[in-house]
């Protein structure tokens, strides 16, 4: 067993879960803020060098009964898949993982782009984004097909 | 305060930090697998389709004095950074951030390669990688100018 503290919090204009496009095409293209607690802010020193980063943080809302689901269908499909193979939050450890756009540091806030996350939900890291995977080599499995019989 | 529990654990040829490349230009290449514990296999379905998976994990072998430094310097480079701005595992929460590729599966054990992991390093999460930043739009900090100065 592993526990975690929040490094701080995120500014989102999410208020709820149903605000949060999902599924096929959707734009992640929200702005919002991360709020790193004054305690980890020398932590963040040379930060703003980066444009993308890794940001981990806790599904802090679900309800009970959402709790796991190891099988289930995704927003993007209507076809179940395994949620290793998905990004759901019904996963054995609720932990949710999102690419932002660094935009502009204010010296413990960080102003982002790309905020997928509810407002207040609580951060366990940031980390940059340091390189892609080459394209030719990445396959996306269901989703790429999901993405073709939406096209045909 | 949030708690989680391993899914599954690391095998890797590596026994010890020591052993791991670091550093700027180190390759990762390593062979190794992911063996995920029984009562989550069921959640893999459909994970070969992915050539690449995000790793979540834990360093869960440092030493008491090695377990926070907000500002240290990185291998790849002779200057101090903040740790959110590194991959060190001297941070608030020491998770470790990895994409392998995906090899092969036999049922609940995932061959890879990439690992920069230790031998029984416990995992908490694996995620599909879905998508790159575009190369254009990225911009790697102190690590870029490591490199330049390294090149010059």
């Amino acid at each position: 067993m592993f526990s975690f503290e929040p490094i701080g919090y995120v500014h989102s204009p999410y208020k709820s879960t149903e605000e949060v496009p999902k599924g096929l095409g959707a734009r992640q293209d929200a702005q919002g803020s991360l709020e790193i607690l004054p305690q980890f802010e020398l932590g963040l020193t040379d930060i703003e060098g980066f444009s993308h980063l890794i940001v981990l943080w806790v599904f802090d809302r679900l309800s009970r009964p959402d709790r796991l689901q190891l099988i289930g269908t995704p927003p993007a499909d209507n076809r179940p898949h395994g949620v290793f193979a998905t990004r759901s939050p019904r996963r054995p450890n609720p932990i949710g993982f999102t690419v932002v756009e660094l935009v502009d540091r204010n010296s413990r806030s960080l102003d982002v782009r790309g905020v997928d996350m509810l407002e207040g939900t609580p951060i366990l890291d940031l980390k940059p984004y340091l390189s892609n995977i080459p394209e030719d080599k990445l396959r996306r499995g269901w989703l790429a097909e999901a993405e073709r019989r939406a096209h045909k």
